[in-house]
């Protein structure tokens, strides 16, 4: 047994307590929580009996699929217990560990939900419209399906597209690896528990179906994605992958992060209406080949993330343990906010500065990483874990 | 013991034999064939020992994961079981038995794949446009990523979605049940075995990895999907739910039906091409409250579902066992071939008779089913199961 320090200031401390998925040395995969660096095999922290049985589980879908009581409960237990003596095989330093994807993902949809970033993008792909958000833009979060089986865990490499695309000087399409290979710096939101098909998640109960949240890269094939995109959507722009961080920050970690969205105006209709605060004042940074090259406040999305749900599910559509659902990518106000490249550099036009070279699009061995941190209890604040991928050659 | 007897011209006989998932009186669900008017436990005919445990599985997705090499073996086993003497207790009446999903559904893609249903839809929500199709239409096979969660068997009630609509004269967003709500008849094709992330499947292959193919019900509901749909595509017009049949006809059973797609002009890019016919002749018919209003032909289907695989996997995205994706609607080009009622009463605005009375859309209480035959050996036509659904009313 031994007891583990109190490190004050740590972005991984009692007050968050990410739930994840690890392996060591081949072992078979299991539920972990995350100490500063140790990571922690919760069924040998608190026993596999019982209702524990889910921690010896490859992913976090039993324990998710327990309910929100649940989760309330467990993550007192393992404060509980992490604040005495701590079984030695249940600890493992962090760099020690395989990380898994910790979710078997069910469905997946993407959102459009930030106005900074639905506006650049509507004068980048539309430059003639007056109006760059669509008309239904303020009334519904609008959003999309994905591509579930293309969600991978961090450090998973990125090997790039190939696809048509037609420029405007292509007299037809053409087929290749992807020029034009962005990133979209967003949150992902897993659905604990859902609701069956014909009944609906109002808002104000969005918060005991959201298990946590988790970095998510919406890699994005700009060339192909504007050849294909109508009118049916996003397709083989996205579908080649998406990753998250390996650390599942636990909704019940973020009630000091709650902030009111923008004001949205018009009124939104009764079924998209909160009665709290539900915004999220998460502060999130790009990495590119270890420079950081924006600063996306996700405080200044529209649309939060109870509203994408309840919107979801208002038509009777059913949501599953497992389902993870993006914010679409994350803009602020100021150009350095940005969370695309293709925004950043204005559609390729403005090149940014990277380790002293200009840049637009990603490159073949480019690594971007998402890191973000958030407040916590008593004026300290707390960290989501890296969303790192590196870009492979087309095959 | 006993014997079958063999039916002449029967669409279910030995040249069909799809599989599909059953229960009686509350047992386990488990997989079966169908002959005729029966249900063969496929366990108990041909034993659960070795390789022979997936029928004992409560869903097709673990025999079909077995691959394309056991799908020709057991359907060979199968076919010189049913010729001899059948275990009494493999045995079940049609009319006794539960159908199950019989497909566990990883990841859904609906594409968009006839001339005709994209050109009239085209005229219908971009009237302003000189031309229906979009530049991209003949280029690549158009697709969006649906609601896994909401695929439902044959027999399940349709609630009537809720959603946001807005109308020409709406000064702003209203919320409702939809008044608009439609089908889209199409073919579904369940992937039996898919391709890892980085890799693709040829045109050429796909045979190799489609394990059959059902009637696929596309349930729209039209005043949401066009309020919604722009700029990302369809989602909660759509996400609601879809119908499958439960009996997945095996692609080995349709090589009768094997015909050459229409010419496709301008030439498509390599990765389309294909170098045997993969047109399928299967002729539909859609029967709304007992009376037949369309036979939607799939022979004249522009995109071949050899194509519809190869494009969602050449940016390297992966498929899994249990994807289904479904071919969009199926019209010809007369009027009394059109597969989505939208396109038949154009827009609402040409009722048709159904039972004597003048209908558009779907009322509650409405029932839809859609059947179909193809070409079988030896002269004779093969059946697909009905996919049916009834209207509730909305929640």
């Amino acid at each position: 047994m031994t007891t583990l320090p109190i490190i004050e200031d740590s972005l991984f401390g009692l007050d968050n307590l990410p739930y994840g998925v690890y392996s060591v040395d081949g072992s078979a995969p299991r539920v972990a929580v995350r100490l500063h660096d140790h990571v922690i095999d919760l069924g040998l922290l608190l026993g596999t009996e019982g209702d524990n049985d889910v921690f010896a589980a490859p992913t976090l879908n039993p324990f998710m699929a327990q309910g929100h009581a649940r989760w309330v409960e467990v993550r007192a237990a393992i404060r509980e217990a992490l604040r005495g003596e701590v079984p030695q095989d249940a600890l493992h330093r962090l760099d020690d560990v395989t990380l898994h994807l910790p979710v078997e993902v069910s469905d997946y949809v993407d959102f459009y939900a930030s106005e900074h970033h639905a506006s650049n993008l509507g004068r980048l792909f539309r430059p003639d419209n007056p109006d760059p958000l669509m008309p239904n833009w303020k009334h519904l979060p609008v959003g999309y399906h994905g591509r579930s089986a293309s969600i991978v865990v961090s450090g998973t490499g990125i090997v790039r597209p190939q696809g048509q695309r037609k420029g405007p000087a292509d007299e037809k399409p053409v087929f290749g690896p992807s020029t034009r290979l962005d990133i979209e710096a967003e949150l992902g939101f897993i659905v604990g528990t859902g609701n069956a098909m014909g009944s609906s998640i109002a808002a104000e109960d969005a918060e005991q179906h959201i298990f946590g949240v988790v970095l998510f890269n919406d890699w994005s094939a700009r060339d192909i994605q504007a050849w294909e995109y109508v009118p049916l959507g996003p397709n083989l722009g996205k579908s080649f992958a998406s990753t998250i961080s390996p650390w599942v920050v636990p909704l019940l970690a973020l009630q000091e992060a709650k902030v009111s969205v923008p004001d949205q105006e018009p009124e939104v209709l009764p079924y998209l209406q909160m009665r709290q605060p539900w915004g999220l004042d998460v502060d999130l940074e790009v990495v590119w080949n270890g420079e950081t090259v924006t600063r996306p406040p996700y405080a200044a999305m529209y649309w939060s993330p109870a509203q994408m749900l309840a919107h979801t599910t208002v038509n009777g559509a059913p949501t599953r343990t497992g389902d993870v659902y993006a914010s679409g990518t994350i803009s602020g106000p100021e150009k350095n906010q940005r969370g695309a490249f293709i925004e950043l550099t204005w559609g390729g036009k403005e090149p940014v500065q990277v380790n002293g070279e200009e840049r637009t699009f990603l490159e073949d061995g480019d690594q971007v990483t998402l890191t973000a941190t958030a407040p916590g209890a008593n004026g300290g604040r707390i960290g989501f874990g890296e969303c790192t991928g590196r870009i492979l050659p087309a095959r």
